[in-house]
């Protein structure tokens, strides 16, 4: 039987990402990648040697590629004659665009969160709700925060229930290397609920939720803080054993080191990883509290890779690769090289 | 009867507003300010045609001011025979060493919140403990976080009663011009709980509390995002009417163009207000939400110029200018120019 | 004789430092400002008494202004019927389609340095080309970047001559509480030359220039660093000597505490300045060095405040008020309340 | 004949990155890294596998290393009994201090540009006096910021001479992750002339250098305005062809998307490139321009990994390895990985 097919349209910083996290995946077969032109993502991969093959939007601009020496297999259709799903990571409403095509191609697609939920069959998280997603058309995944956010309040929700979370996100405001946003010794606050509380009620109908967002002058991490009410007590030892048990979560310490959201990013480059990259969302120790049974703490969450596998976990839910929802992220995981820490650690 | 004389002690970012403040009360007689050498501080003073007299720690430094043609009237102990009361804005630590000299020439004295609670006899806060400090010798301030969070909490909780909080503070890391501290590209996160939630259960023991902290690359005003549970619900036109009642809070709206701590500042900038200072806190009018009875809301608090009038209120305890808390608070706020702003306000 | 009217267009960061600059001005006589919406600047104005009378670009909107009990004196055009010049500050390319409600009107008009070159009959700078403004309708003033370093170069090149300069602009992104721009973790670039360099040789067409410009993530004045190539050699003590007899210069010292953008904006609101505002350039005494004969020095920049003086100085020169050079700035500079330092200064 | 042998002491920003560049010499073997504690590189170091042997500084802290299942392989002194050359990466001043051990040990070392000049023999650079360091004992390398400096300047000098620069160092103020230093909006200036200016001058006694240093609130790179005065005038396309010659210059294009120093890292990490790492200088080929026959021209220097190449020449020097300078440093390169661009690229 051969491997799913599978292409990724835009290769910007989720793009890049995307192909390889699908390149890891042993039971996929990643087909190629899609731009429109030779950005700098297209230049590193062509002076590191073309790890995945190129596809144009728009062959008409090939001689700017040609120019550079940089190869080119075919075009998006060429690109969608071939796979079974596509991972769309085009700006913001180009998706909605593309669904056309991959109608029109039969193939399946899997969105990011900057589209609309309209433009899919299913709003995903391979943790909260992997079932709604099996056999699918059209997924949308949560965004870079609200992916995080739920990998979190899920791993509570399953042990001991909750009734209830007020979140606070202390967002990077841009991605490394980006000259189109910014802000400068501000605070800019955003109107209460924020988006993520309402997409966490959408995922996980259960949960009541509000939020407020500040967007903060940094580039490594968003923060959130949470104040969950959770249905029956929980202890901190215990939900320290939670966390270490979820393999897409690493429990960190300040005493070590892990004193801010950078120290993670330095932490991920140090260890090799492509790009500087990781998957996990962390967790302080030392932050994590209560005031009555209500627990607060606070998670990290590093935005350029957090969501690859609950992509990944997506293509497995809508090309039915894995209808059980722990036997796909487990693979997901594996693939993806992560691991449940010991728990009750040192 | 002769209006109390008042001494500042220290002319640093604190101490020059603590002046500024002592000046405009009607019913005291600031004599002069204290500090140690020809600072960038005193230097204005000078250079804006020296508001205050200026009384010097160490007296063989005088020659350092007279090349700069700075008057200097005294000495740090000429100005303690003098007063009352001193209002010391010292760094951290000296003022614990300065309390010798205060009981010595028999003066009361006000710390800020950088000194250890031990320093004093009462840790106050003029809204919430007025009665604490009536009288009393040596008091120390909330830091400036705690005070705007306090001014917050208490009002809800003399209107509903709050049960607990768990609060998230996005603290700004330094003030403008400072170049001893500062981060970049980073979110510095401290333990839970932070010393706020614990100094706010010391000022109002029956609220149990807990919070984050992290630092944020900015200086123009901390935001605290506060999840109360009130002992009874109250709605969010009510919770608004209370805030607005309050002559130190300001409910403002993001839709006006207050979308950041730094729109406040510029706002006080544009206002003329004296060093572009602000003595309120900020409330969100967009930003308050509920999860179940939870009240979610955000606070700005400007921490240059916060802690002014509630030092002023510690003036009235200790000296018993007055024994009753609203009489108090009411005269420091008409003297600094706070009024409350028009409820339900369309 | 009864004084020049002034009309001051679009109130925004330097709408609102006109309006002060002008208001000061003895011999000039401020009729009103004129703005759009209740933005803050304008709810400011009314909060703290409206020391301007308002007037309105679209009379239909003045029931948001009722609303909030903000006066409003008349319309745009009511406002141009009474005045000899309006200073426009409104946003770029605005400008430009005013003049002709300016030219229907009869009135003169200085524009900002976001206009193009063309919208004007002169491209002018106070000091150093008075005489081509005097009599003309329409002058455009300098950016602020150019505005500063053409103070320093000019007061350089009136005494010994300057033959060439190559500028490094390290330039402030965003004015603060901007929410529309800015950067993050970012030393963004532009090319060679900038416009700046192009502009001081518009000014000064002796003077060969070229320049590079860094963007960097702060908010509180440009810092320029300027190699000239001096046509006679100068010493640093006769170069300090220039620039303290300049009125618009403040040469200061790191060893004093002047050591950032930022301190000198903590200054000017320890000084009690309006906004928090100066109108001098600072020179810093110890960041003059020599290779060969060039000299390398740095000058801050205080952009939301430093066009001021020379806006003034063009309603003088468009107005005839006074046609000599060193009578008209030396008159600005008296209302504004600038004066030369003492030389020599130890 | 067996390699030489090379240790790494001190395993923090630097000391990382010169293990990974021994590490690819194919021409040395690295015996191991030296530090004091389980710090984040180290536990990174054992995350990832042990790519290095450890040695601890103080064997009584083993317990420590051995509760965390970090494999200690033995003393600093077991390693220096095994090593040719130590590469020493200690904080500033610990340097000198280990010199004693490497003198008890017979042990030659290169030193980073923290520790005074008079550490070393000589002060040295590879490509500028790469023949000083021949046979020495004891190096010293330049600072990042003046090994990336000299890169430039040396390469315009051995073409076509140069009589003096005028240099404007815009600095980032911290490395990513750094929680110990940093500045908040804020341009922090320091007095002419700069150390780096003085060391180029040290370096390259015939050049005439004073410059200019502003610190600022980023991370990622070092930028660098050049003034240099040729003794021959030189066009920006022989200049262009210079630095494309040279391997350790990367000659970049705003117009392809390199418009900050973060871009430049950005794409070092596209790349695949461990720690996200470059050690290439970058010019801008927009940002060269002429004011007379004075060339201006930015570079931007990737300070986490500019001086990994130039310790590496180092290396060859002091052991006697080659003798001469362009073989040497082209070992290095090859090694590293660095190569000339192709000259007159369209």
């Amino acid at each position: 039987m051969s491997k799913p097919k599978i292409g990724v349209v835009g290769y910007g910083t989720i793009g890049t990402r995307l192909a390889d996290g699908a390149a890891l995946q042993e039971d996929m077969d990643l087909v190629g990648v899609v731009d429109l032109a030779p950005t700098l993502p297209v230049r590193a991969l062509h002076e590191s040697g073309m790890d995945y093959d190129l596809y144009l939007v728009d062959p008409s601009r090939q001689p700017e590629f040609d120019a550079l020496g940089i190869p080119v297999t075919g075009s998006f259709e060429d690109l969608l004659d071939q796979v079974d799903v596509a991972l769309d990571a085009t700006p913001a409403g180009i998706g909605a665009k593309n669904k056309a095509l991959y109608k029109k191609h039969g193939v399946k697609a899997i969105f990011q969160g900057g589209e609309k939920n309209t433009v899919a069959d299913v709003f995903f998280h391979g943790y909260a709700n992997y079932e709604k997603g099996v056999g699918q058309d059209f997924l949308k995944l949560t965004s870079c925060n609200t992916t995080g956010l739920i990998r979190a309040v899920d791993a509570l929700d399953r042990e001991v229930g909750v009734e209830k979370v007020a979140i606070t996100i202390i967002r990077r405001v841009a991605d490394p290397g980006d000259t189109h946003r910014g802000l400068v010794d501000l605070l800019k606050v955003e109107p209460v609920p924020n988006h993520q509380a309402v997409d966490l009620m959408t995922i996980m109908p259960h949960v009541d939720a509000t939020g407020f967002l500040v967007h903060t002058p940094v580039t490594h991490g968003h923060i959130i803080s949470i104040v969950a009410t959770p249905k029956k007590s929980i202890s901190k030892a215990s939900f320290l054993d939670v966390l270490r048990a979820h393999p897409r979560v690493r429990v960190v310490r300040i005493a070590d080191g892990f004193n801010s959201n950078t120290s993670l990013f330095k932490y991920a480059r140090d260890l090799g990883n492509k790009r500087g990259d990781m998957y996990e969302i962390a967790v302080w120790e030392e932050c994590i509290g209560f005031s009555g049974d209500d627990i607060l703490f606070a998670i990290n969450i590093p935005q350029e890779a957090v969501t690859i596998p609950e992509t990944v976990d997506g293509v497995r839910a809508c090309l039915e690769m894995q209808t059980d929802r722990l036997q796909a992220v487990g693979l997901t995981n594996v693939y993806l090289g992560m691991k449940a820490q010991k728990t009750s650690e040192v």
